[in-house]
């Protein structure tokens, strides 16, 4: 059975080299605006998490592993998304400066050949020290957060501002490796 | 004032890079044994990170900041240090399986010119999940684990051992970057 993993980002494709030896990459053009947000985050990663994996299933047909991932930055009960643009960036950093925040990632795995389908979700706390407004700037300048959610990257520059965090780094980053390997393993497919 | 950073490591180089834009590097020839371990962790490394930045003091005279580091894995009340070889890393990796470790990064700052002596300690919490005796020699096989303390290294394939932290994540790749900040900043440093 061949592993392909749902994903466009770079990120994932470099993470998931530490979970399986060989696997194939098919992006899905699943509507992420499809599933609604009522409020509970690790049902909604699992949501969007299974709809790339459901969407990739259905192209790419039998025999092989799907494993889609989805991972969303919450913060005071709402989803932080990318910043639209710098302005909006400078906001998210504002915002997140001396808080905690929550990153959630969600993992659903579907063998297309048994129709077995396993949805879990990870949550990692993340704790910014205060940070001041020439500290945002400079990082902005540095394009670092303009294509992430929440505005920083905790693998690149924006990790300087993280104090601490609980839970899995790599579900930060964008792929909870520990989880997946689990997940897969339990099942047999590594 | 330029700041110099007292490390031969080239992870530690690179992490520096997001502290400050500019800094030297001076690699002390401190004797870490000369420091005895009484049991207190953080004391240890304080006094470790010390004597490697007054070692580069002592070189490289006036009108600098000099910073000293140093880390440690902590496991059951033993520090763990690198491996001798590869049996070594292999019962370091059994022992950590499944089990919390800490680890522990002492730094300390002087002011070659005021004379200020800063230090300064930082602890994570690090969770490995089971671990079987295949994944683990597939990990030594890497040759990964032979220069690192408690023979992985969270930033590579060992990440994938590690089930959550709670603490600095750049901690355990050997440089608390946001402590350090920190540090620097309220000394007006940087």
């Amino acid at each position: 059975m061949k592993i392909i993993l749902a994903s466009a980002s770079e990120r994932r494709h470099e993470l998931m080299k530490r979970v399986v030896d060989e696997f194939e990459v098919v992006v899905s053009d699943f509507d992420e605006n499809s599933v609604k947000f009522h409020g509970d985050f690790s049902k909604y990663v699992m949501e969007l998490s299974r709809g790339k994996a459901e969407n990739v299933a259905f192209k790419e047909g039998k025999d092989s592993i799907i494993v889609g991932c989805d991972t969303i930055v919450a913060h005071r009960g709402k989803v932080m998304g990318k910043p639209k643009d710098e302005k909006d960036a400078y906001n998210m950093l504002k915002a997140l400066s001396g808080d905690v925040h929550q990153v959630f990632s969600g993992i659903t795995i579907i063998n297309t050949e048994s129709h077995n389908i396993l949805s879990d979700s990870v949550c990692t706390y993340v704790k910014f020290s205060e940070i001041d407004s020439e500290e945002i700037l400079k990082y902005i300048a540095t394009s670092e957060p303009m294509d992430k959610a929440g505005a920083y990257g905790i693998q690149g520059y924006g990790g300087i501002f993280v104090e601490e965090i609980k839970g899995c780094y790599y579900n930060v980053v964008g792929l909870p490796i520990n989880r997946l390997k689990t997940m897969l393993k339990n099942f047999n497919y590594i």
